[in-house]
């Protein structure tokens, strides 16, 4: 019974592909993760890239890689061993990242037949490479990047060039130390016209490791965390490539120097080029999902070991006892659950498109989302298990000093999560005003305002009579009711600001930032909780939905009050029911952790083994 | 103009004490901070040795102790320069902190006549000492601790003993490596008969720094941060010390093994003795306070340096100008306002019980509820602020990750904030009862009834009525009333919990946890937005007022909600005003970070130099 609820919980979670789950596990708890400890910074960066090797060696650098070189075709399980590795050292996750992901990505996705064979010595990593996009004067917003890349079409050449240093290349993941090509974004120009933002193969380093004439390396030093990984900044000095290194799937330059695309405009073109950098959002949201687990499993191994003598009473609790406790860990544990099963979806779903399947603007916006959401998730988990863990969790062997440095840039990398949510509410947007294509702006205010109407007479008042917690149709409709107001009365107050005001569009958004990121948020809750449902199989996952969605819409309470769907009653029972379902599930919290199968080998946190809690689950 | 507001923001949080604090800064400017930087850990730790020994050299080590031993009898004076300390390097606060507060506080307070002199070593740092309080079997609970002092009459001596593992002293700072005496709480024996906590002087280590014979030193080994404080584990193995190094001013052994105590019980006597505690938190809270400056000051400046160039816009925006930035950093900055005014008063109301003035129960509450609720402010607001930065906030020479790291402990030590909070619910339930401990519990009960039916129908509806977002009375109005009503509710539940179903006292209050949480904080809120009102003079501390007031109403609004004090509507407005509040401070945010008056020097973050970003303020 113990380990049946348990093996069943991380079933659930492992999903598709569990055995390929369990294999990664095994395979890192042999790496040796605790050789990292203590070393210099160059031996730990130097350890990492065997790491990297040894996961190369594995032939899980080459899953997502066509099988033609040497490869699987199985992106679905790379994003899955991705995840997984995220239990382990996180500067080995990143710098996979950059090596599988990035730059093989690159190659892979915006390269020709003539640059897939690369593909075999990027999977052994005996092509170390980087994957150069940001720039340091544009972070987040890749159309404005300033790198040069003119054709010359006399020599039949590339001539790569950095104008100025807002157009250093910055943040480059194996530039400082290993990398011996480079994937550079830069402007192409091609007789003098500008063609948009290509990607070049640019050799950095001598396979002895000696910089290239022309390029320019520099550390971009020591960093909160994430010391293994060698970020490094380049500045190229008009470096010569040779034509057949543009990457040229979406466009290409003749030898004489005429520009060609499938995709006509540049601005359709840029997209289909950045759309490479969905995979990497997939596999930072599950990374993130990883890390707070890490972290939860700790606290609450912890949390059920550590024992509060409480002053004046006669009693030895354990601190998992304490509401305060189970408040602060138990709904972070359940919503775990529940982001994994919108990482599942997400994944099948990219997968999906990859294979010439349709939703790729779905994927985009959602890989863009979950992102955000995976990763606050995880800052907030991580932040609050480090306190539930008070003097421990200080310590560095009890892993949240590394597990909270090397994550945090998660919720900056592969683009800020404020910008992402504010992606995803354009999606919204439009898809709004697609629903309403057919309709004349006269006809979609007129249209708007009768469902409004409709909609406070009958829907609301319905709900609000009817307020049933633990019904699950009631949960998502709540989530449904919010997300469909917000999106609503967004697209409204643009209108006004638009055509009232006569703001240009995207000022008019930029005035209504919150809106729109709580419109983003409640899009988001709603489909990982709709994705959930049909997981929930079984009492235990019913309570675990319950405790999820309830102290997801109590957080939020107040917008469901100001809208009339929560009377106040309702709201203060909410948060009964909350501390009723924290009571309930707390004999199963070591269960629930246990579920997330992370072997001590890779959680590596004295206060945290497995069989000195019962690890294994006490149901 | 432009300076005149900086400088009076600056005069307002620098109090009484500006001139002291402006010292410190100077001071400080001169240790050379940077030479931490990059050195090993034992090196660091002896360097903020040096450091400590400066402070002490500067007089400001003994500026709270009795000018008979070299002192300045100057608390709030030492209160000051420590919160100012928190602008520069953490380890040399909190060595700081630990030498002439805890360790010097201890002999100062809890000592007599015969031990004074040793302030004058103490302050000059010519004999570091340690705490030696918390045990790893009991961190925020010292009433439990087990570490025995047995009286010896015939030797005349006491022998300090560490029974066992859950005994052992732990988390204790310089004891690793510096400390060459300890204050040692243990538990009293005289003649068989336990006297409880008591504090004793025990030697660690010899003039040339062996370790003395029976004890036993064991560092804490690495942790998240404060790498620059020698945290160690102490075990006492039968040390013997003479007689008269019990601090004995509140319980004293005759040599022939007598006990006698000014207080009659041990309850009474183990509360005055951890009295000494408070000041410790006072010190906390401030520092708490000036960490979050540090970092809101960054990325403010940053957010002003720092352009987005818009997609599709041709617009130069700098983040600053983005409401999503605005709502993350200027709530916290003005927070950062009105929090300053409740430590300046706790500060004051502290130095005037020393001096023999009333109100020691509420200055202890309110020294744990705003040590607790400082460092919480402390932790959101570097974190924002770090992801703010984006990039260059995950570089270490930008500051974030030692301000993170080395402060993220303060909402641990010194009391976890929880059961700080906890602390604060018990004093206000019985501040409650005391109100109406002329009536019986019957009386009690029909008492609240008649108060809440009258409350109904005619407080809330005038309130209800009458909301008036920026109106300061509306405003404290709406803080008073949610306090009123959550210690009112909680005081029923309690009731219906020990009386109906015969509940112990403490186990009915850990049934109701949250809701005590709640009631703490709504009390610390209501007390620091009281306490600020005073200081709003011009239209400037205006603004901030009302935004720090309404950010504060907003994040927990579902409560007003709930309980009618706010209409749906009137909770939206309060939305769409703290917007409008945002964008009316936006042109003042580098005047409000100037006001915080951090030289360059201590803030240390090449991304946040005053001068580029004219720092002075715009104003």
């Amino acid at each position: 019974m113990i380990m049946t609820a348990a093996t069943d919980l991380q079933a659930l979670l492992d999903g598709p592909h569990a055995a390929l789950r369990e294999d990664t596990r095994r395979r890192l708890s042999k790496l040796g993760l605790e050789r990292a400890d203590g070393l210099s910074r160059d031996d730990y960066r130097d350890l990492v890239l065997t790491w990297v090797k040894e996961v190369g060696g594995s032939g899980d650098g080459a899953r997502s890689f066509p099988a033609s070189v040497g490869g699987q075709d199985d992106p679905g399980g790379r994003i899955a061993t991705f995840q997984t590795t995220g239990h382990s050292d996180l500067s080995l996750l990143v710098k996979m990242g950059v090596q599988f992901g990035l730059f093989g990505g690159a190659v892979h996705r915006l390269g020709t037949e003539r640059h897939l064979p690369l593909l075999r010595d990027i999977g052994t990593v005996d092509l170390p490479g980087c994957f150069a996009m940001s720039e340091s004067g544009h972070g987040s917003d890749v159309r404005s990047i300033r790198t040069q890349a003119r054709y010359d079409a006399d020599a039949g050449e590339f001539v790569v060039h950095t104008p100025d240093e807002t157009a250093r290349k910055d943040w480059i993941g194996s530039a400082a130390r290993h990398a011996r090509m480079a994937a550079v974004f830069a402007q192409l120009d091609v007789a003098g016209e500008a063609q948009g933002v290509h990607c070049f193969l640019v050799p950095l380093r001598s396979a002895d490791g000696e910089v290239l004439d022309g390029v320019e390396i520099e550390d971009c030093g020591d960093k909160m965390g994430l010391q293994g990984v060698d970020n490094g900044r380049l500045r190229f000095n008009a470096v010569r490539i040779p034509r057949d290194n543009l990457l040229d799937r979406f466009g290409t330059v003749s030898p004489e120097g005429v520009y060609s695309s499938p995709i006509a405009t540049p601005g359709a073109r840029f997209f289909t080029m950045i759309g490479a950098l969905v995979e990497g959002r997939i596999c930072i949201a599950g990374a993130g999902l990883a890390v707070a687990r890490n972290a939860l499993t700790i606290a609450v191994r912890w949390g059920e070991r550590r024992r509060q003598f409480g002053t004046g009473l006669d009693m030895d609790t354990p601190l998992m006892d304490y509401l305060t406790h189970q408040r602060r860990l138990l709904p972070a544990v359940c919503e775990s659950y529940v982001l994994q099963a919108a990482h599942d979806h997400l994944t099948a779903s990219y997968v999906e498109v990859l294979n010439g399947g349709e939703g790729q603007r779905d994927v985009e916006a959602l890989a863009a989302g979950l992102k955000a959401v995976a990763t606050w998730h995880m800052v907030g988990a991580v932040q609050n298990a480090r306190e539930c863990c008070g003097g421990k969790g200080y310590l560095t062997e009890n892993r949240f000093a590394s597990l909270r440095d090397d994550s945090d840039i998660f919720t900056t990398f592969e683009g800020d999560n404020t910008v992402l949510m504010q992606l995803v509410a354009k999606t919204l947007l439009s898809d709004y005003a697609a629903q309403f294509e057919d309709l004349d702006a006269l006809g979609l205010v007129r249209h708007l305002g009768s469902r409004q109407a409709g909609r406070m007479l009958s829907d609301v008042t319905r709900r609000f009579e009817k307020t049933s917690l633990l019904d699950p149709e009631w949960q998502l409709d709540a989530l449904r009711f919010r997300e469909e107001r917000l999106v609503d009365s967004l697209a409204r107050r643009l209108r006004t600001l638009t055509q009232r005001e006569g703001i240009e569009p995207l000022r008019a958004l930029a005035r209504c930032q919150d809106h729109a990121l709580a419109a983003a948020r409640a899009h988001l809750e709603r489909q990982a909780h709709e994705l959930f449902q049909p997981n929930v199989t079984g009492e235990l996952l019913v309570q675990v939905r319950d405790l999820a969605v309830l102290s997801t819409i109590e957080r939020d309470r107040a917008w469901w009050l100001e809208h009339g769907f929560l009377s106040p009653d309702a709201s203060k029972d909410l948060q009964k029911e909350v501390n009723t379902l924290c009571r309930e599930l707390r004999p199963h919290a070591l269960t629930l952790v246990a579920g997330f199968g992370i072997p001590d080998a890779l959680l590596r946190a004295p206060i945290a083994v497995a069989e000195q809690v019962g690890g294994a689950g006490s149901d």
